[in-house]
């Protein structure tokens, strides 16, 4: 048994997709498509990829291919997820789905529609540490949650092309916080109230964006939350998370390449972070992918599915207004369906 | 050289101030007033307090006494306060300073009057940890500040007779930490925004007041900042901080009454934080106390002032009200002065 | 540019070195001996290897074959090695060499006439931690090493059957911390002297064999070491080491399989070390045939010899000799070469 | 009720002893002898000491004085516990109770023949850290001890002129470790058998001493144990220990000023260890002379006693002779007294 895969975009998330998937025997990587792909023919030799287009929909009207990872720039996500639920290709696509909630309702009326499967790009639900934390709340270790604290700082902030094209810190950034929120708690955010502020690069700020905040949540089990982001920390990538309950608490701290421990005339080290999502969801992108392909070949529901994607997407839109207007937004749950 | 005291209340904190006050030599308490004083006799002998009475107005007209604790309900400090800077008494008060802004101004204008010197309970300045981390964003050791995270949780809340007459979640426990906000940031509080519910126990909701909090902050340097609060944390009294800037960051953990580490078939486990104030804050009480007679005897000026405790009930005054309105609210900066 | 290979022995290590070895793209691995093969046959279909048989020589005999990797009992592999050399194949083979100095010595002669490469499989020195030390002592971070400690305890003791046969805690066990030592601490060991006793299982001691030891260690350089085992601690595989020099120290601590610290009413708790040998050294298993592949493709000197594993036999010797002697035991240092 | 108090040599312990008796109410401390006293005049007024004397036996003739602490050079130790057990004063004298063993067993002889109490000061015992993991052994939960590990390492070696009349190491700075390994594993010691060498600074391998040592142990549970000492730590007081039992393992780490934790560009750093005795000891200090005092008063068996201040003086004999002659040494149980 195999499943025959095709990838639309080979940038580095792509490619890092197609390394992935190589190390999963069943796995046939028939084709991959890219704007250009003279660069990409050394290393579609080495990956056994069999066809390198320029046009994705070689790849969608390919009867060979099952399933598709779109991996091509945010704003064109939805577009294709409507062509590949057309062409009856089950999707792995990358966050965010696009930066309308609007586009992302209609891309997953097409996906239910056509009755594909679609997974969505949030690598961090696939963490150890994270995925641990949420069966410590699901199995009421810590008791009833009360409060939630997502810590969330990048290394170094993208550049100010990348930044523009990015929907916001929000968007591109937070939005693995909001979806990791309501993948810990169990339950759906309500009302969001945010701070944000341009303190890392001021060019950040003439782009249009910001690049630190503080988000404050309220959550429909009445817990509270807050998360808080920078685009730049000296000590590199930051992923910490706290769930507080009744019964205890549950804390991440980060990962480090040791844990050798430094004592010296000055001070007792151990190392910085891992520095970058790279390093430090090396494991959990293997796993998001390796339980894409089992759950598609095996006829399964994926764990973290469209939905999970739009309704991240509406608590990144009801910031960003919150952060135009100086109020708190809440919600319109468009959806009765629980967190996932 | 000594210092001859008077201590006006009682109960478990001015107990504990003539405890710590018994630990330096110079000092002579000669009075203590409470409303009943019977069942202080066994202990004010021990301690060699000279004079016990109902009437704290004695000790404000004994002219010996040169210092005065005030440590009775806080619906009397301002009164107090007013009475003791007329009679020239130095002035040590718990906090807050009263329950509503405009009193503690009269209160504090009447020392400006007298010319005497007023410290403010803040005990957790005199906590090490804090200190350090507050002299290391003194000495830029982390860059310019760019966030504050404070986690402050009680181990259980008190009695619903105390809810009732304690000013309220803000103005009673997180008081503490929005002096702790100014006092490591070095920078005032521009803007609140609160998030409060009722998650620990339905009386205390009952009594009017919450018991889970996520209050965000904005500082005049541009920082922001979120304070996390719960009346009550399973495992202890959690009094955590991070300040986050350009060049690093700073953390305090909880204190543990010691360091033993026990491996079992089970997990790798420590002892829980500290039990409650009287026991993490131990040496900063004493630290505290002694810091006040030092600066009283050499006529210097406090470290923790009036116009500090002020400013934190100026901002307890701003969160209550972004609870009530659901909106954020603006700090009018009464005084230009910088945070102490 | 391909390596071939043929693996003698598919007991637990001989299809952890398979597997891994298929992680490596430019890998064939042909054959696979063992003493029965049907019931390897749906794994060696998985694998991709094309030979299965009873026979070992068939695999040294195939010219096709560049390199084996000798994964059967330790008393065959000193006439396996001499075998393997004589039809000039490079050889990877599992710790210990033999079960005597003499023999070893003799297999290493036939590795060095032959002109072949010979790794022996000390695992350990591919973890990150024990690598990330022994970098911190060769550039001279902790300054010149005084002293080392190693901790080495395995979660569970091996069958009687397997005691018996084994060589004894010391060559089976301890061997891999005698190589340890000369790895991280750039010296040889000089003399050691023993401590041992049976607390685990009586068992254990009836078979002939102890469970609990302490070595003490001299080095030529002049430091002083300690290595600590036990065949059973009940938290865990317990791998820690620390070297301690007159500039500082580093210390290597557990891994676990998550970071998360869970706050409760009773404790503090992380999780326990990761439960034994193919947990901890996941990583370092891939990375020890990866780096054979790679200096056996490059024709470069392997870095962990037939001479490492020859002088953690001779240091094993002289534990046992001082075990039984009961008096400290100096090594006749054979070769005046230092420690790789 | 009080505790008139005389202390015999007030160098730096002797007048850290009268600093923490200062501290209980109780206490009248009337005299302090000292071979010179005039440097003494003002700290004495500052401690309302009332004499001060250049003979020390002043104090044994004062009928008024109930107690004695002994805290002149050790050489001195064993003639004036005689002399103070003959005047019926209860003593307290600090470590070693003299530098040989025979001079130790006449000492103890004249306490128990006077009938007084002698409390040794070893004042690790009071340790929380170190007492908690007592408990634990006690209470059984970590099972049967296996295993000791005691990690004892000094910021700074003394200046040479101490070293010479010191007693050695083993006398002088083991002897804690080797009371501390009595103390926690509530079993004698059988054997020992030390390594040790001069790597810190040639003058102390001059003056006849060494600088760093391990020293192995059996105990007559059947445990074993290792001490590991060094003269100096770049890093500073180095004070572990870990016991290892059959149900788990108790780990005791250092203590710091603050748990402040700084995460920078290079690194995620800690404070490092308290510096010196003075400061990782304070609150041991004090516990050690309240429990005295208490005991004393109250006329109880005091827990430290002439006895096990015996106990470790036979084990750092044994270590020395072990030293000198290569081989391990067995303790003659001159009692068949447990540790107590």
């Amino acid at each position: 048994m195999a499943l025959t895969i095709g990838i639309i975009g080979a940038g580095r998330i792509g490619k890092l997709h197609a390394d992935n998937l190589r190390l999963i025997p069943q796995i046939r990587i028939k084709s991959v498509s890219d704007i250009a792909t003279d660069h990409l023919k050394a290393w579609a030799i080495e990956k056994q990829i069999e066809v390198l287009t320029t046009e994705y929909q070689e790849i969608l009207n390919d009867p060979e291919i099952e399933a598709v990872f779109i991996c091509s720039p945010t704003n064109t996500h939805a577009a294709i997820i409507k062509e590949a639920a057309a062409a009856k290709k089950h999707i792995f696509c990358e966050k965010p789905v696009s930066f309308t909630v609007e586009e992302t309702e209609e891309a997953l009326a097409a996906v239910e529609k056509a009755g594909v499967k679609l997974q969505v790009g949030f690598n961090r639900r696939f963490d150890p540490n994270f995925r641990k934390v949420r069966q410590l709340v699901q199995d009421g270790e810590i008791g009833t949650p009360h409060m939630l604290r997502i810590t969330s700082r990048d290394p170094q902030p993208p550049g100010v092309e990348y930044i523009k094209s990015s929907g916001g810190l929000f968007m591109d950034m937070t939005i693995h916080d909001f979806d990791m929120a309501r993948y810990v708690m169990g339950s759906e955010v309500t009302e969001v109230s945010a701070y944000g502020t341009v303190l890392v690069d001021p060019v950040i700020g003439e782009a249009g964006d910001i690049d630190t905040a503080v988000i404050s949540l309220k959550f429909a089990n009445g817990a509270l939350g807050v998360i808080e982001n920078s685009r730049r920390a000296a000590y590199g990538y930051d992923q910490r998370l706290e769930v507080f309950g009744d019964r205890g608490a549950a804390n991440v701290d980060n990962n480090r390449a040791t844990n050798v421990e430094v004592s010296t005339v000055n001070h007792v080290a151990k190392e910085k972070p891992l520095y970058f999502f790279l390093e430090r969801y090396t494991q959990a992108y293997i796993d998001e992918v390796t339980e894409f392909v089992s759950f598609i070949m095996n006829n399964q529901d994926v764990s973290c599915t469209g939905f999970d994607g739009l309704q991240a997407e509406r608590i990144a839109r009801a910031a960003k207004q919150s952060l135009e207007t100086g109020l708190p937004v809440k919600l319109n749950q468009a959806s009765p369906a629980a967190a996932n």
